[in-house]
């Protein structure tokens, strides 16, 4: 364990023995799911065994999302058909559920929330019940010159978003010059990978064009801010030093778990490589080096041999 | 001549006689147009008046905004409109005639340029030569996923633009890929006010949210790069020393100034205020002072007054 015990974020290749000594360790696994446990739909060879065999172990298992497409409902019915039998909904943290939980729980937000974001927000939204200001049919000629702006907005919150415009861009904007007005997003990816090279605009993006617009600082909710483990915390009462983090990329889930104190572990299935992961462990930045895992294994197919071994 | 002479950025308030010994010392007067003299459709009291006066006394007179909506034609028609009767079309700056021109002429692009942008961006490139890939119309099911994607653009070109979709975010993105294409931005401005309070996205907010999904810096063709200064250098000869920026914004106009070697006045009618302006020139970064001016007016209307005296 000389990552863990140096405290370097070594970057350590771990194989069979070494796995199996680190899961002993760990009473909780966290996974972030795009890139470790999926591809977008092909489950990662393995991983549904994985989560089982964790399971069947004694382990607590969490999926922690920066993906706000779709409400816990869905990841439960996605999970089940990319063969992860035994996910219960209440073990899926994704940036939309903990926006929602957020402005309940931590903002208590007296007021309406104005929504840059796709169905999975909404709907998260409205089952923790808070209230959402309603996107008017856009009339014609309707334009940011005259459109009408709810007085009761307190709040506004951008996520991925394929059906963003100028105008929600221009009202969200507008909005944002109350100071009142709270400032949150989903979570900060800047694009993700599509099939045949392609790439889509992730929330990051959108949120920096409405932070250049509004001269305002989003408050991230997903990873790497630590308010997604707070809240899994405040759920089951995770103890940081017994939790491990597998995640695809630096920037968001090794950065994530350094910053709520979690031993990390990339993997290399998805965004990150790990000519990067060298990168930032060798960089004289402090800030970068917490974006170096401890561990790296090929696939989460790895902890499979291990726990079978 | 305080300021000058000190080398000082000391935001010396100028009045009277020292406007005239001011004018007395520049050939060229680069005026900025919104806020500075006109807000939307109403000209600034005086200023069709100061810019007759100052050719009439000899001075060489432009125009040089970020705005890049309309075509240079066009702005003829405006500065018409509001009362100046002697601007030519050769006189006016815009960031979307300069980003044409340095797309020819600077780049001399090999191939198509992809434009987020309204009609002003688009008229300039086609008055310039400069191939412009067509937006299909989007067909029903259309999407990041499966949408053509035009082999021979070579540029990616951003202003502001009311169309703005997530679409065109996300083709931007997929060309940007390629280091091979050019990544450029009309102007950096970060928003707009509108009457009642109200603001409008800028092009630089488009822009921060390419930039974050690309991964990539944008070369900024409008104030405060010093391209603009180039462009209208390369046709009239300007010498610095001899030339003086009015504008209302000092991060734009006045840093370009600063960047240009120009002497630079910030007037009252726009958007910073004199209280920035001090911020800027008491700051300890060198950088920021950059941003303070000179001089300080509190309209141009001054000017007429120096010079009807």
């Amino acid at each position: 364990m000389a990552g863990a015990a140096g405290g370097g974020r070594g970057c350590v290749t771990l194989c069979g023995a070494q796995i199996r000594d680190l899961l002993d360790a760990k009473h909780n696994v966290l996974f972030d799911c795009d890139g470790v446990i999926w591809n977008g739909e092909t489950a990662v060879t393995g991983a549904p065994e994985v989560v089982s065999l964790l399971k069947q172990r004694g382990k607590r298992v969490f999926f922690v999302t920066n993906n706000c497409t779709r409400p816990r409902e869905n990841y439960v019915q996605k999970f089940s058909r990319l063969g992860f039998t035994d996910v219960a909904e209440e073990e899926i943290f994704s940036s939309a559920y903990c926006s929602a939980a957020y402005l309940r729980d931590v903002a208590r937000l007296q007021g309406k929330v104005y929504v840059i974001g796709c169905g999975g927000v909404l709907k998260e939204l409205r089952d923790a019940g808070v209230p959402v200001a309603e996107e008017e049919d856009a009339e014609p000629g309707a334009s940011i010159y005259n459109c009408p702006l709810d007085p009761d907005v307190k709040a506004v919150l951008v996520g991925y978003d394929e059906n963003f415009t100028f105008m929600k861009l221009a009202k969200a904007c507008c909005y944002l010059r109350s100071s009142e007005c709270l400032f949150l997003a989903t979570d900060p990816d800047p694009w993700h990978p599509l099939r045949g090279g392609r790439v889509t605009p992730g929330s990051g993006s959108l949120t920096a064009a409405l932070e250049t617009a509004s001269s305002r600082k989003a408050t991230v909710i997903g990873k790497p801010s630590r308010f997604m483990f707070d809240c899994i915390s405040s759920q089951f009462g995770l103890d940081p030093a017994h939790s491990l983090m597998i995640g695809d990329r630096l920037e968001t889930d090794v950065l994530f778990g350094s910053n709520c104190g979690l031993a990390t572990v990339l993997t290399l299935t998805g965004v990150s490589t790990l000519q990067e992961a060298f990168a930032f462990r060798d960089s004289q930045e402090p800030q970068q080096k917490h974006c170096a895992p401890d561990y790296v294994v090929e696939s989460v197919a790895d902890i499979l041999q291990a726990l079978e071994e």
